[in-house]
């Protein structure tokens, strides 16, 4: 059975922004601004990066998907495999972005991680 | 195929603090004050709800089931069947409750819902 030891990785939706995201070599890359959650299927969707200057991106935000990030509780921050290049390349994005469903399976596959509505 | 009319129903994590909730009979009940998150697993656990002054349970503030709430478009807000009984009959819960796995399956089992980390 797993489920047992639970839920020291709950987040307040309040205390998430801020929260440092880690790149795969350790450093920090950037935070979490803020969530995206689907409301019917109560998935978080995107997180909203932040990357304060970070390797030339300035204070830009992109939308990652939240199944990039894994949470790290020795770090108690998220940790990502998501590359700088990957980042450049990531599809342009409209202010519809949200409501684009070829937009959204365009930057998962680009990220290669499962879409969150499935 | 579903899914491709997508996410006029996605919201930040900074705009979900006071969405209203409404119960079964059309009347608001609640706001959401906060969410708590599963970071591993990206569920939306429970929505702590405050309810204020709400059928004598003055300002207190009740962790609820994600997935007892629906989202409805119609009026920007959720709809809940959870009844006063059910609320005032919720498993007793201590400082611990986010991290007391026991406690979380009395509770979702008293509301009828399925466990968020299945």
């Amino acid at each position: 059975m797993t489920g047992t030891s639970s839920a020291a990785s709950m987040v307040s939706s309040n205390d998430v922004n801020g929260t440092a995201v880690y790149g795969a070599d350790g450093t920090q890359v950037g935070h979490i601004d803020h969530l995206m959650i689907d409301k019917k299927s109560g998935n978080v969707a995107y997180a909203v990066m932040g990357f304060g200057g970070f390797l030339g991106l300035g204070e830009d935000h992109h939308p990652v998907p939240w199944n990039a990030l894994r949470y790290d509780p020795a770090r108690e921050g998220f940790v990502t495999d998501i590359t700088e290049a990957q980042l450049r390349d990531a599809p342009d994005r409209g202010d519809d972005w949200q409501r684009d469903r070829a937009w959204e399976k365009r930057t998962f596959d680009h990220y290669g991680v499962p879409y969150y509505w499935f």
